[in-house]
């Protein structure tokens, strides 16, 4: 048994749990190639930061590349230090439902990891639904879940740090739990609302009728005999820094709020808006930032992640509550969130990412939800996962959960993108996506620094129209029309045009882009 | 004032009301070209008779084919011998958000119809939230709504009769409403459970936890004031035979039981499995059929719609209860359903389609989905709505509202088509769909009378391999595994090969479709 420092100590109110502590050395023990691990973590916050680097080290001083590999499962990504370096010793297998880091995507798209994205509401329902173990051969669980914690409580069970995400069901289905206790944050107790997974036909409803409502408990419930190893860490959470807004996530965000103050004159949202949801990057940044400045009060906020600019919307006095599965803020958002946290702390919540996510509450609330596309196409469709129909990103993260049940969906993107070969190479604006996440039946309201284009009511082909006019680059505007009105004239001639496409031509900006480096066309 | 048949008095309870009754002739006056109608029905079951007949008419005799058009919003198909005599005399200008009918088709694909498809679940929340009726000048009320009712209550509450749709939301977006008292149908009193719809933020949840689970009234409220007219309908709903089983049909059933049975076998799914969805056509009755001859006892459905063989399975004493929004017999099925009420009536509900279809309830039960589509491809995605991505055939319907919340989302195809030059000119497994309804993301399971591929837990790659070998004719097996080794290595060797595709032969089946009238490629 490691010796116990006095910071420890005051972070596991459980007195037995204590001859369970070591060094995360000591961990090394546990763990064989092969086995089914889970992860504590949600967004590169939270997760466990020791025994996977010690992991790591081992890996790489005795050359253990490709021979000790796993199969991973995190709530969404982790901290890029411990999967990317994972993922560039080859210790990944399979790996499930989201990801950030250059190396995992590389290994994931040259193809020695086994990846799939999920939607984020379902994976740890799926996971308790034994899903993702029942090919495994000895017992339905996850072999070890290391999980994060900033303090364990009197009946052993765990409170979280900066994220909830998937941990909860993780630790439903772990065999065996390492947990370490992050003694260099603060305790993050009082601001989580953790729920386990129920299976059918047994699930309840979630009774959340407003943002700040709490259905579940502070902590999250664990065997404390399943507890391998107690181990202490003393590294924050490696977030980058904050995506600063730019001109075009300037004029996009002036849209926006021009919309929604169109939409209260009109009573379609009452005065607050309604509950928003806001994705990460420089446009969610200054979408949020934009309403710290607004005329708006009493704002609400029901998402999956807190970035930076959601301190400045608190301070400001017109974000009244946040309900999130995690808050990522850069290191200097979290100096000021834990130098305030009297301040903050009774104005948001963590929920699981199963409820955060949740259709239930999304679609009971009226959410407005904005996230960023990949590409989007003329009908209403847009990619938020595969670059040229193959190539994986990140994965399709809560987007899919908010935009498929939010009373008004949004995307919002620039109208264009550089390729290496030209500043306005890629068009974000496309005939058909070259993969579809995101259908024409879900979204309402598309938004690039052209304009805006309100798609609630319109059939396909006036869909077409007002995407070209409004959203499109000048550059590209043109090619689009072009290619509209030759497959709208061709399809209603051949009795097939509710939705005009010309299947031999219709990938031909990417397939251009793809070989000489521009979505430009000579011709159709 | 009209005579009042001592039928129509036995069934229209409030007295003042009957001072409204007239022909549906009489009620041609209220009608002009360019309003905002709304009709009751769903799945062809329930829609008004008389009036749009009458309407019809009028049109006909005065040669006033598209001179006098509507904008028709009904809370699916209506009756075809309506809303399809309707498109043939022009009569159409907008529809949502669901069809089906010979020349409403083609007045779709043609360019004549503006139609788009709408979850089933979201239409009705998009109609009170006002987003089909935001740019009608004078308010945003729907000016006539025109339901069929088999009973009307003591408050002047309607009883609708095979369905409830979206009756009542149509109903509270009503400016003014005329009501069709069907005679011929017994009243279809306390089979019905009704909920309106309430704006966020002051939504609340849907408190079912089984299937048989009641939260609302047995009537839609109606402010009688807006009532123009009651018109006694005696015309029944002109349902079509059952599409019966076939060698396929019955073929996937078999694979499905067998799944199902493997299911409860490795505790995934309890006994009597868990709350059914099934949609309509030939496969959905061979499973429907088949469970009624299974092992499986206590059996519950919650879905859309029952047709024939639902009676079956009620008969057999296997299914224990049913929630639907509708009941679709053919003539023949109503026949035994009207003769034998007793024996069903307490073992089916009708709800709103916003709740038959509530994502929140369907993930709450931990739904089992099968949806017929019109093709998928071999990653996981499927296309059911628009033939080689352009051509409307009905529209989505509830599809999405299941799959993408369902515990066990399943998708059930033959393997092929014939077309017209072919026998298996179509495959039913194709490297893209050339539409994307339900994506990768949400479906678990395809199975054609070929086999069942799970693809639970699988990255696309391995999915692909499991479709191919699982799923595809024997016809088209090796075209589809040597598109899927070309591209798998063309794309890994470019470093993005999470989901191979070649985006220039992606639809070289679909085009050789078109152009060659089969799927069959020499080449790729």
């Amino acid at each position: 048994m490691s010796t116990v420092s006095t910071a420890l100590k005051s972070r596991v109110r459980r007195p037995q749990l204590l001859k369970k502590v070591m060094k995360a050395d000591e961990t090394l023990q546990f763990f064989r190639g092969g086995q089914y691990l889970g992860w504590s973590g949600f967004t590169g916050v939270g997760y466990p930061k020791m025994v996977p680097l010690a992991l790591a080290d081992h890996v790489e001083k005795n050359n253990l590349q490709g021979k000790m590999k796993f199969n991973l499962f995190v709530g969404a990504s982790s901290g890029a230090e411990c999967e990317d370096k994972w993922a560039e010793l080859d210790m990944i297998d399979r790996r499930y439902p989201h990801q950030v880091g250059k190396n995992i995507k590389k290994g994931i798209n040259e193809g020695r990891i086994r990846f799939a994205d999920k939607h984020l509401s379902m994976f740890p329902q799926d996971l308790v639904y034994g899903y993702y173990t029942k090919d495994k051969p000895d017992h339905k669980k996850l072999d070890i879940v290391v999980v994060e914690a900033t303090a364990i409580t009197e009946d052993g069970w765990i409170v979280p740090g900066a994220s909830v995400g998937a941990t909860p069901e993780l630790i439903q289905m772990a065999d065996k739990i390492i947990i370490e206790v992050n003694t260099r944050l603060p305790s993050f107790e009082g601001l989580h609302d953790i729920s386990m997974c129920d299976l059918p036909p047994n699930r309840k409803p979630y009774l959340i009728m407003n943002t700040e409502d709490r259905i579940g408990t502070t902590a999250i419930p664990v065997d404390t005999d399943k507890i391998l190893a107690i181990v202490e860490s003393d590294r924050p959470d490696m977030t980058g820094g904050n995506t600063p807004a730019d001109d075009k996530s300037e004029a996009i965000a002036n849209h926006l709020i021009e919309f929604f103050e169109h939409e209260v004159k009109q009573g379609r949202l009452p005065e607050n808006l309604l509950p928003l949801q806001s994705g990460i990057g420089n446009i969610a940044n200054a979408v949020i930032g934009g309403l710290a400045k607004s005329r708006f009060q009493n704002v609400t906020v029901f998402t999956e992640v807190l970035q930076d600019t959601f301190l400045e919307f608190f301070d400001s006095e017109k974000l009244k509550f946040a309900s999130a599965t995690s808050v990522r803020f850069s290191p200097e958002g979290f100096d000021r969130f834990y130098n305030n946290w009297g301040k903050y702390k009774d104005r948001l919540l963590l929920r699981s990412q199963q409820v955060s996510n949740s259709p239930e509450v999304i679609r009971r609330l009226g959410c407005i939800a904005m996230n960023t596309p990949v590409e989007f196409d003329m009908y209403g469709h847009a990619n938020s996962t595969l670059v040229c129909g193959s190539g994986m990103l990140n994965g399709l993260g809560g987007s899919g959960d908010f935009l498929r049940n939010a009373k008004i969906s949004i995307m919002h993107s620039p109208s264009s993108r550089p390729s290496k070969k030209d500043p306005n190479g890629v068009s974000c604006v496309v005939p058909m996506v070259s993969h579809v996440d995101q259908t024409e039946h879900d979204l309402d309201i598309f938004v690039t620094e052209q304009g805006l284009a309100d798609l609630r009511g319109l059939s396909p082909r006036e869909r077409a129209q007002v995407v070209i006019d409004n959203c499109a680059h000048p550059e590209y505007k043109p090619q689009l029309q072009d290619y509209f009105d030759m497959a709208t004239k061709k399809c209603l001639a051949a009795g097939r045009g509710h939705e005009p496409q010309m299947l031999d031509k219709v990938f031909k900006m990417h397939t251009n882009l793809l070989e000489n480096g521009t979505m430009k066309l000579d011709s159709w």
